[in-house]
């Protein structure tokens, strides 16, 4: 039970209207500019193919017309239809490739990949086109092969809980799909109602309940791969236990698309839980953040499905930008809050936990405020205070993100190092080159999210702060991308962050699944550098 | 609350004296014969060097002498001072190695390898030597490399909850080791008294609570690997999500020592549960017993550790050879028994979320009686009856052991099967060729323990029975080799069970990592066959 001092702390909030942050895509926007005059060092590969008019008559031979979208020369690159599918995303990365095709079946992916290996001209797949490093948009000219159209639920196996879907199949669809069955999808991710399992596959999706549910490495049980040749690999495996020589689906898990193109997922679900609470709280230090997380696995272990943070500075963004008349939660200023869920299989017991676990918070001072969602509406308002950071950021202006893992004590150090070199520079604040530098993540993770605005945006402004937090990471033995993947974005870092050995193996695999290089090129494995 | 006359059927059991089974290491039996002579299309090639003095003088300038084993002619195999290294746990397989090598540090593996593949010298990596399919013991004449010196925990992350770990750490030490933290090894099988942590990782291990604590591929966030021609592979990371290129580390994992050998483990541990309960259940069909097991996901969801099975058979063989002083729990005849465990957090809330799901389960009618373990001793009594099949197999005559995994429904149809298919031949039953062929295993995770006695040993009893429940388990989908992997004993079936694309991308990797083939030669990947 509470006490009474610690139940006046934890207010009850009242119902608000909210919506969980649903990402949809940002429209096209014609100040992209193009990735190779934003990237002059990339240069379009001379190994590869021109599209020709006899290529596109090949392709109409497999695809039905509705299925190829084609535009050669469009007038102004937003007039082309293919303007979608060039674009990324966050508006970074524009590719000018002419012809996107969307196959209906694996065998049609196969004979696609077949022509396009034989006649040496480029691919890159892509799904939901919801990545943030340039991975599913073409750099220069290649062919987008497009996996919207194979979106069927292949199977559902309730005893197993193991489904297999086409790679185009939309996780939230997926997740809508396994509610009445009692299951749900191991992955949860703000991009979730346009990204797809093909996608999530191919970077290794990781998301906010990854350390209740595991990771795509563990998930996966099976694969069906188009290779480079076209050839298909069947390893559509639902087996929970397979130790039948190399686990070859392993490879593509990660691999953005530059090993083969995923064309169906075997994927174990784990029962949906039956009861979620969500609970904030106010901290005065990321010392204190940390303290409430290691407190947080002893009191609520099984049920602890989630454990966010964020900076002050957060708060105010999505007050200013998107929250206006949602009255925040938690009284006073703290420098820290942190999110926490739970999710299980018998509310009364999860309830107690959480009220017991957050006693002890207060008792010991790790807390100095504290809520708990009384009801779904609730539940979807705190968490809109953690998931509209981002779309926040992006609405005061042009925004720069980074996903960082590190050793859990040196998470926010980081963003506060990064405040003091540009602060120190006089270039960050109201009206400098950056502004509303801040940093939120998923602590039981150690993955850091810092975010910048950039005033007067251009290339270097960018290089500058990308330069400054991955070396941060490399020289703190970080990850320079927890989940977001390399892409395009931090190809050109992959040299200072992983050792001649790891990057001569990871070409060795290219070469023996993709020996002609037509697979998403010039992403993830660097070119050579001098130092090789 | 549970109804009087389901409590009745709940009888307590009373305390009595048991053991958990730690599976200790089987004596050298002189028995055992030469893997070349039980396998005679196996011929050593003649690619590898063999052993010279000169090349052992190489090894004293690497090792002292106290960790070399050296002995190139004994008179008699058994009289070999490596005779434990060159049989195998299940006395199946034997080599004729006169050389095992004890390094202490990843340097000397290093240097160790690379002399190895500079001169041809074929290798057999070996940790605790408690695999079942002859994965660890040489075929021939290959120098043992033996991990049990390096065994040291080398970091423990209280924040993050990661241990990193030299490649011999036993696993019940790692685990002792983590009990006063409050975490725990997410792996636990009957051999966690003899195996190391890098032959778990290079068997990719299943085990007892996968269904709760996921896979290694999940678990296993860095590997520090020493190649083939001695590099060393720095990749220790112990970050919880890291998406810079491909993820090396998954291709060592199962990859049974064959691409290089694993030498540093960095493992994601849980926290250690609070509470701990077994209950153990009757049930009249295989229909039930999966029934019982969707109701177990349903109720105990998130605390549900495992879920085993085994048949009537198994019982009266256990009461037999091991614990005839002990009652079986369990009153009258039932065709199947299950045993389930919970692992939580909170005590009080685990006990009532098993007795309720015990009473929907005895109300349904699903099980027909069943019992509740009422302290730790009671814990491993019920444990034992599941634990000790295998070793009761084993003492009541020479036993053969297959491990496979399929959907679920089918799990026991291949029991009844063999039966019937040895059955009508005349061949099944006491006196006949096999006798005491039973079936038990961990239902969440589809894999099955096929066991038989075979009297009159040869090897063409043993062959007949392989291909019976190999054939089987390839014609319905299945795996010929859930959790024990491939092997000596299951490369000859690799052919059929694999398709040629597979095996080519198998072999194109094992090219990439170990081009001149020194690495656990003869196993995993077979010869390329006619069909190829």
């Amino acid at each position: 039970m509470l006490s009474s001092s610690i139940k006046q702390a934890l207010r009850r909030i009242s119902p608000t209207q909210s919506a969980r942050l649903h990402t949809s895509r940002t429209l096209f926007s014609p100040l992209t500019p193009l990735t190779c005059v934003k990237h002059p060092e990339l240069k379009r590969s001379s190994v590869y193919k021109e599209l020709q008019e006899e290529d596109v008559d090949y392709f109409r031979t497999v695809l039905s017309p509705n299925n190829i979208l084609y535009h050669p020369q469009p007038e102004t690159p937003e007039q082309s239809i293919l303007a979608h599918h060039n674009v990324d995303w966050f508006n970074l990365y524009r590719g000018t490739s002419s012809l996107c095709l969307f196959p209906t079946s694996t065998d049609q992916v196969s004979r696609i990949l077949r022509y396009c290996n034989d006649n040496q001209l480029a691919v890159v797949p892509q799904g939901g086109n919801t990545g943030v490093s340039g991975g599913a948009v073409p750099v220069f000219d290649e062919i987008i092969v497009n996996m919207s159209k194979m979106n069927t639920v292949r199977s559902f196996d309730s005893i197993s809980g193991v489904a297999v879907v086409d790679a185009g199949v939309i996780l939230e669809v997926l997740d809508q799909y396994l509610e009445p069955k009692g299951h749900m999808v191991p992955l949860d991710l703000g991009a979730k109602g346009s990204c797809q399992l093909g996608g999530n596959v191919s970077t290794n999706a990781g998301g906010l309940r990854l350390m209740r549910y595991g990771n795509l490495h563990g998930n996966v049980l099976g694969l069906e791969v188009v290779l480079a040749d076209g050839t298909i690999l069947h390893n559509l495996s639902t087996l929970r236990k397979d130790n039948t020589g190399y686990d070859l689906k392993q490879m593509f898990i990660g691999a953005e698309g530059t090993l083969g193109l995923v064309t169906g997922v075997a994927l174990s679900t784990p029962r949906r839980a039956k009861s979620t609470h969500v609970a904030m709280v106010g901290l005065t230090s990321f010392e204190h953040v940390q303290k409430a997380f290691v407190m947080a696995k002893e009191d609520l272990s099984e049920i602890l499905s989630a454990f966010e943070f964020w900076d002050h500075d957060s708060v105010g963004m999505v007050k200013q930008e998107m929250m206006q008349d949602t009255a925040y939660p938690i009284q006073g200023k703290h420098a820290f809050y942190a999110l926490l869920e739970t999710q299980g299989s018998r509310d009364e017991h999860d309830e107690e936990k959480l009220n017991d676990y957050l006693e002890r918070l207060m008792e010991s001072d790790i807390a100095a405020d504290g809520v708990i969602a009384q009801d779904n509406t609730q539940v979807k308002t705190l968490w809109s205070w953690r998931e509209k950071i981002p779309e926040s950021m992006a609405k005061a202006g042009v925004a720069m993100t980074y996903d960082v893992s590190m050793e859990v004590p040196l998470l926010y150090k980081m963003v506060e190092d990064a405040k003091k070199h540009f602060g120190e520079k006089g270039l960050l604040g109201p009206g400098k080159l950056y502004s509303n530098l801040l940093g939120f993540g998923h602590v039981g993770d150690g993955n850091l999210h810092i975010m910048a605005n950039v005033n007067n945006f251009g290339h270097k402004a960018q290089a500058d702060m990308d330069e400054f937090v991955f070396k941060w990471a490399i020289k703190h033995n970080g990850s320079i991308t927890a989940e977001h993947g390399v892409g395009i974005s931090k190809v050109g870092y992959m040299n200072d962050c992983k050792s001649d050995i790891q990057l001569s193996l990871m070409r060795a695999i290219k070469t023996v699944l993709d020996p002609k290089g037509i697979m998403n090129p010039y992403k993830v494995i660097p070119e050579k550098s001098n130092k090789q």
